[in-house]
């Protein structure tokens, strides 16, 4: 039995080649995908009366496809609804911070980090079963098992719901980790160094003051 | 003696003004400059060949102007160097998730969050006395004590790094806070229901291979 071929990185373009420490970018289809599955929170950029607009929101990734979704009366829903047959150009980022990276010299400040930039277009889902589909991934990103414990989405309310499809094509990820880069002669500079991991924590869950007395907690939020 | 009048809210324009839940946005500069000065990682849009960019980057704030830095070959800082005369638009976004909510129906999940979205123009810092003030600024916003604890930028270094201002002006905070909004007749649904706090947490820091034996852990670092 042979092994799996890994599965091919994603195409390099233009602009998903960064100006500058570019051994810090991967098109690694794995790389990109750990990092989306690692947050449930991108920054959705679209381009309004010619002006960006950066507005945080939800996502799931299915395969290589992600889904956000929102009010059909928001702006950017209404305005890929527009766009429907060239879809919206968009731009979605996620970011996750590892670690504060205190350099003897203020320029060599830094973050430890790992991003992900998805460049393309995105399209209305129409179709129910996409759609459903979709907001089952949105619930799963943030707490995965939950989407089977929970009900499910109302005619009313998906028709209340809109979705945007954006293909995984033109993606990078950026991914800086390790210690301090200081200047040689500043070695001996008597400043503390080094790096401050950071990472997201979770706190005691809160009941809802109308749940019903005695029930458990599941364990996928325990799994938190 | 009379109290201080509270300072002046921002002007609500219609790009500031949300197509929906208009009760979680606010204008108070207060509010706004609590959420800016709890984070120091934005999302900052910008246009290129009529698409959006969305990049990860770090700020900081000094009063009612933001700065960002970068290479001085970097997309953003180029484009924006070329459009000095008007400005480059961008929009600059920074987010706190506070909470996963939790409802039993998948329709009501939602997030506990504060957020502020700047629309605006940047422009490129010449000023040698501001663009320092500006690179301390981003130093202070990750840790604060810390521009005072390491060796200023250089000549060469601060040649190297362009600054980029944004003032605050059309400015919004969107903050979703408390617990779950299920619909009253979903109440006896056999679902957990209920919010887990979420927060950013800082581990044990890890010094500098090269750092001096004894060298203290400054309180700035500790206070994290």
């Amino acid at each position: 039995m042979t092994a799996a071929a890994p599965p091919a990185p994603y195409g390099q373009t233009e602009r998903t080649t960064p100006t500058r420490i570019r051994e810090r970018a991967s098109y690694d289809r794995e790389v990109v995908h750990a990092i989306l599955d690692a947050g449930y929170v991108c920054h959705l950029g679209f381009v309004r009366d010619g002006a960006p607009v950066v507005l945080p929101t939800l996502y799931g990734r299915v395969g290589d496809r992600l889904y956000v979704h929102g009010s059909t009366g928001s702006r950017p829903l209404r305005a890929a609804g527009r766009a429907e047959e060239e879809g919206m150009p968009v731009c979605l980022t996620v970011t996750h911070v590892d670690g504060l990276v205190l350099a003897r010299s203020a320029f060599h400040h830094s973050l430890n980090y790992r991003s992900v930039v998805v460049h393309g277009s995105a399209h209305q889902v129409i179709e129910e079963a996409e759609k459903r589909a979709a907001l089952d991934a949105l619930v799963e990103q943030v707490t995965p098992g939950r989407s089977a414990d929970c009900r499910p989405a109302s005619a009313k309310e998906l028709a209340a719901t809109a979705v945007l499809r954006l293909d995984l094509a033109e993606v990078s990820a950026k991914v800086r980790t390790g210690g301090v880069n200081d200047e040689p002669e500043d070695l001996a500079l008597p400043h503390w160094s080094g790096v401050v991991p950071v990472a997201p924590a979770y706190g005691t869950p809160i009941p809802d003051k109308d749940l019903a007395p005695g029930t458990p907690l599941p364990a996928y939020v325990t799994a938190l």
